[in-house]
């Protein structure tokens, strides 16, 4: 059964467009690197245009661990969103149903 | 600017694989009726069989409305889900990176 991964990141004010466009190359370095990568979707909460919601999903456990190792990983959410984060939520599921 | 739905059902101890049937049923019907539902997954936490995390893009904000009115929203999620739930939330998304 495939891994979903829905992660929340409340932003600093003023730093939504950095992350909006930060989260677009994400998903194209995920696309283009991790094809165990199902999924890979950025929303921004209709009441907060600060707090963004990440859903991602995956083959397996095993391709979670990997996707934090990749260099884009790093680089782009590690690098350039994370100090700009007010708050950083993570919860783990499995697709039951798609 | 498609519109995200994430749902999450807290369900009565018991009850977690009548749900889970119904939520298969649920995507059935959405996927043959529903052509503005871009995406409807269903999640179980790793950590709490009875939490479910629903999934759900639209192509606008219509058809989220529209989605509530379909037979088997009233049937499936009204009739057989909502009475073994011990809570229900809802929050609503633009889809910013896909």
């Amino acid at each position: 059964m495939a891994t979903t991964l829905i992660a929340r990141y409340q932003v600093q004010p003023g730093k939504a467009e950095l992350v909006e466009n930060a989260l677009r190359r994400m998903a194209e370095a995920v696309r283009a690197d991790e094809p165990a990568c199902l999924l890979y979707n950025a929303n921004v909460a209709v009441d907060d245009p600060n707090l963004f919601c990440l859903y991602e999903v995956y083959e397996d456990d095993d391709a979670v661990i990997a996707h934090r190792e990749t260099p884009h990983f790093q680089e782009i959410i590690e690098g350039v969103i994370v100090p700009v984060l007010v708050r950083r939520e993570r919860e783990l599921f499995r697709r039951a149903v798609a």
